[in-house]
């Protein structure tokens, strides 16, 4: 069965169909069958989709394996789900057949008593064992205990006689030398092997050049590395240099996505969710959005004083008012298009804080060819807005120009202070940006006005 | 050389050092000797950061397949300035030595007269032509040439000799079984070929469960076919589903690391930058942002007719307008929470267009909690404001929790909205959100003013 991407979503949706009515009428073997000739990412999708007492219906005399394989796909929220229902035995016997970094984070999620049961009825309970000991977003969280360890002067032949014998739950195409202590030597790839004269000592021909991650490094530091050097295996070593582990490429795949949509979410202003949208309930999505709110709605209270402090010269001209929200709608506009574009220059390496002199004083070009433009647009508004009045002109222009030129220069210069005092740039998310710069903008507004209208 | 994360950039940064001194000393030929013992991203990043002068005292001498590796990891435009450099045969020789996909890239960017002239000096023509006629951000413009395609009655044991005799220039471990016609059948690993018996055909034990994309499928659908399907090589067909080439999953990383940057740099406000931050000049960071900024500010300035709509209420009190930053800004940043989780959980396709009616009504109940939420605190504000003022106090309370409500709901619709129309969801960015509620927010929170307080 060859998916073509234009049509994998509609055939998907009809495989679905298809098995939601065997099952429906109650021809459960056929439904697995049917379900178990598709790859493992779309039996998952299809599976996630159905009824509550259909996916029972379906686990129910699957092999352990094929629930392994679904199990290996789905969220883990409703992994977990699953988990409840199963007795510790059953559980066991499914975390056996899965990549032990999977069956790591799935105990992991579980209550610290009942994991530890389950983790004594497993086969692979001290392959499993180490991997608990990390935290979820390191390294040694993300890595897997599944590779293959060969001595440097083993010949190649018996190299490809060990992996041919080696069971392992996925292919690995990259094995590693270590010394008789367990150190890391050098990488060989199942390529370089026969290739190599079947007499010849891995040690001759493995790369020695290689990289790998400290145990406890940032899983985003781990998927940079392997991003930078096109990596798809990243050895994983102990303080010592002994190997503990490997990182595969699709785990990273799968990083660089969450980091992206933190990011994103924080930008946005809110805390990241933990588990897929509609898996959330409200109260969940509330309370990763209220605390923000509601500390961007105190500080920007601030904005209050300053109008206060003016509140003469608004009773003379209630005009100006009018030009309240588009000069600091305006002003946070600017300030969060070079936020965003700031925070991800930071993320993906682009810049670094020694930029920062560099990086401020392109961002002020920008924003005074910017102000000049917005000033001029602005004085045309304000003039026509009042027939002809060409002080109201000046001021919402000049204005504008310095509020815009402002904006954008605290713009490029809030993410590069979070990211010198060891923040996250992206907590200096756009909505933070404009509460900033509302305040300091209604001050240079409302300063202006007084001088060029004297009021 | 094992390279720790922890200490990869002060390592790098003293090779740096080391380079550029001996450059400096006229030492050439050791510099190069350094440089070429490095990782070739490594070479990349420092040779990048060399001035340009020392860049052709390292160029000149060294190997083509040197020159090769460091250009494939350059940026498009540092590699398209020196490439103007050199003579069309010198880089024929550089072009042939590359990947077959970055040096289509590279041809592609220079003028079609140029690229043709080089391309008829180039001995990897025949490989590299079929290449230049796909768009880059296709499956066309993403995949190698470089692949092994199978027969299907090949023995195993061939197999690897073809394997052996490959000379690629990078390491892949699946081939690509075809028909006699090309139409592909079936894909085996290495791992398979090696484990299998010496004399059994593939078509005996290659995957016939499959996923491919075809050759004019956008660049961000093959990027999510690979992850998730887990797959490190993904085949590309034509029309006929004849194997056209091959996409490799560190081009996908790369792709999904463009992805984000666009998503963020919408979601700020700003068109998309073609290149890395600092090669930007100042112009081209002002284009890419002053057109959203003027257009937002246009339609920002509709905000000036309500509030004068509402001139007598405003005259009247002008404590009302003190209130107006705080309440249009709180509204945008209601919005652009929900737009920035929107807008991401319909790129990683965790919501699909279908659901627009669950998600809105999960954002309004949402919107409700944090209405009441920031309402308590706006009533709290207002009443303290202008001692005791009670009506003062509902009316703020009352229009920010309708404010909150109101831009909840938006920013969910806005983005499915717009991918309804199919466009980018993320066009809906979070300024764009601001501008549109804020004349809204104004409109809820002045009509509840004159209700309340009968002004």
């Amino acid at each position: 069965m060859n998916i073509q991407e234009l049509s994998r979503e509609e055939q998907v949706d009809q495989l679905y169909d298809r098995i939601h009515a065997l099952l429906d009428q109650g021809e459960t073997r056929k439904a697995q069958i049917v379900l178990q000739a598709l790859l493992p990412a779309d039996q998952a999708e299809i599976f996630a989709d159905l009824p509550d007492d259909e996916q029972w219906q379906v686990l129910e005399g699957l092999p352990v394996e094929g629930t392994a394989d679904i199990l290996e796909k789905l969220a883990d929220e409703e992994v977990a789900e699953i988990a409840q229902q199963l007795t510790p035995e059953q559980l066991a016997d499914i975390l056996d057949e899965m990549e032990p970094d999977e069956a790591a984070d799935l105990l992991g999620d579980l209550p610290s008593e009942e994991a530890r049961e389950i983790l004594t009825l497993m086969d692979t309970c001290d392959e499993i064992s180490p991997l608990l000991l990390h935290p979820d977003e390191t390294a040694g969280g993300l890595m897997t205990s599944e590779y293959l360890a060969l001595g440097q002067h083993i010949w190649a032949e018996r190299a490809l006689e060990a992996i041919r014998q080696w069971d392992s739950e996925h292919e690995y195409f990259y094995y590693f030398v270590v010394d008789g202590g367990g150190k890391l030597l050098g990488i060989v790839s199942l390529l370089q092997l026969i290739k190599a004269n079947p007499r010849d000592e891995v040690a001759a021909f493995m790369a020695r050049s290689f990289v790998s991650a400290p145990v406890e490094a940032d899983q985003e530091e781990c998927a940079h590395l392997m991003s930078h050097y096109d990596l798809t295996a990243l050895p994983v070593v102990d303080a010592e240099e002994r190997l503990v582990g490997v990182i595969t490429i699709d785990d990273i795949v799968d990083v660089l996505e969450d980091e992206a949509t933190e990011d994103i979410q924080r930008l946005g202003g809110a805390a990241p969710l933990e588990k897929p949208y509609l898996l959330t309930s409200t109260w969940e999505v509330t309370r990763s959005r209220v605390g923000w709110l509601l500390l961007l709605f105190v500080s920007e209270m601030f904005t209050t004083n300053v109008l206060q402090h003016f509140e003469g010269t608004l009773q003379k001209m209630v005009v100006l008012s009018f030009f309240i929200p588009l000069l600091v709608g305006t002003g946070g506009n600017a300030g969060s298009q070079t936020t965003a574009t700031i925070i991800r220059a930071l993320g993906v390496g682009e810049i670094e804080k020694k930029d920062m002199l560099r990086v401020l004083w392109h961002e002020m070009r920008v924003g005074l060819l910017m102000g000049v433009c917005i000033a001029t647009v602005g004085f045309l508004r304000a003039w026509l807005f009042r027939s002809g009045d060409v002080s109201l002109g000046l001021t919402i222009g000049l204005a504008i120009g310095a509020i815009v030129l402002w904006s954008t220069s605290i713009g490029s210069l809030l993410p590069l202070f979070a990211s010198l005092a060891g923040a996250d740039p992206a907590l200096v998310s756009g909505p933070l940006m404009s509460t900033l710069v509302d305040a300091t903008g209604l001050f240079i507004y409302l300063t202006v006005a007084q001088w060029i209208l004297g009021v």
